[in-house]
C-alpha cells in the first residue's frame, strides 16, 4: 500500500507545523491502521518529532494497551466519537514524551451496518502545564467505498486535522 | 507485479495461515511504522486474526509501550537483534489474546551510519501453552536506497517471515 501524494505532502507539512510549535505527537488508529505513521514517517527526521502509534485494531487491544473502559465501548460501539476521544486521551497519557495525540476509528467495510459505512470519528487531545484536554472532535463521511481507498481517504482526513490544529 | 501488489498478496496468505493454524497476531514496528499492519488491514476480516501493531518510533517509546531495558538499549542500540526482539517479546507479553509475535527495526537512512545503512533486524516470537518462544532471529540487507521504497521492501521482508514461520 502506497501512501498518496496529498497525504506525503500534508505529512511534511504536518512535520513542520510540530517543529515549529515545538510539540510532540502520538497516535491511536483504529481503521487507518497505521497507515497515518508509515505516512508521517516518510519525512526524514520525523522522529524527533513523533513518538509512535498504537494501533488498535481489536476491542480489547483498546482495552489492554491504552486502559479503554469495557463498558463505555460496549454502551456506545468502538466506532464512535467516545471511543475515538478515550483512545487519543489514553495515548497520550501513556506517553510522558507527547504533547499532542489523535486518535481514528472508523467503519470502513465490508460489512459495515448501512448507516455507518464510511463513517470516520477523530479526536485530537493536547497536553498543555501538565492537563490533558480535547481540542477538537470530529466525524466525517467518506466519499471513496473501496476499503482500501478509505484507509487512504481517512489519513488525508486525519492529517488535514492534525495540521488545521496546529495552524 | 508493483512491490505493494506484492506486499498485499502476501498479507493475504499470512492472513490466511494465521486462520488455519489458530494464530492471533501482534506487531511491534520501529522503521516500518505501521506499514506492516497497514498492510494487513487491507484484508477484510483481519481484526479476528490481528490484534494491532506498536509503532515504537522513539527509544522512549519503546521503554514505556513495551517495557524494553534502557540499559539494552544503549549497549546494542535501539537498531539491533536484541532490541528487536525485546520489542517482540514485549508486545506478545502485553497482549494477552495474540499468539504471535513480530518486531522490526532497522536504518532505513539518510543519516545512517554507513555500515548499518539499509540493515533491518527482524524477530518473531511465538505464545505455546503460555510460554513465550524466539522462532526466528533474522537480520537483511535491503537493496533500495531510497527512504520510503526501503519502508516498503522491509514490509515484504517481514511478511515473507511471517509467512515462513507459519507455513
Amino acid at each position: 500500500m502506497a501512501p498518496d501524494k496529498i497525504a506525503s505532502r500534508l505529512a511534511s507539512q504536518v512535520a513542520a507545523l510540530l517543529a515549529e510549535h515545538e510539540h510532540r505527537l502520538v497516535l491511536a488508529e483504529s481503521c487507518t491502521a497505521g497507515l497515518i505513521s508509515a505516512t508521517l514517517a516518510e519525512v526524514p527526521g520525523i522522529s524527533s518529532l513523533f513518538c509512535g502509534s498504537c494501533v488498535v485494531y481489536r476491542d480489547r487491544t483498546k482495552i489492554q494497551w491504552l486502559g479503554v473502559d469495557p463498558t463505555m465501548l460496549q454502551r456506545w460501539s468502538a466506532e464512535s466519537q467516545q471511543a475515538t476521544s478515550a483512545i487519543a486521551q489514553g495515548v497520550l497519557q501513556r506517553t510522558a514524551e507527547a504533547t499532542l495525540a489523535l486518535g481514528i476509528t472508523g467503519h470502513l467495510g465490508p460489512d459495515a451496518p448501512a448507516d455507518q459505512d464510511g463513517r470516520i470519528f477523530l479526536a485530537v487531545w493536547a497536553r498543555e502545564s501538565g492537563r490533558l484536554t480535547e481540542v477538537a472532535a470530529v466525524q466525517e463521511e467518506l466519499v471513496t467505498t473501496a476499503r482500501v481507498e478509505r484507509q487512504r481517504e481517512a489519513v488525508t482526513q486525519a492529517l488535514s486535522l492534525l495540521k488545521h490544529c496546529l495552524e
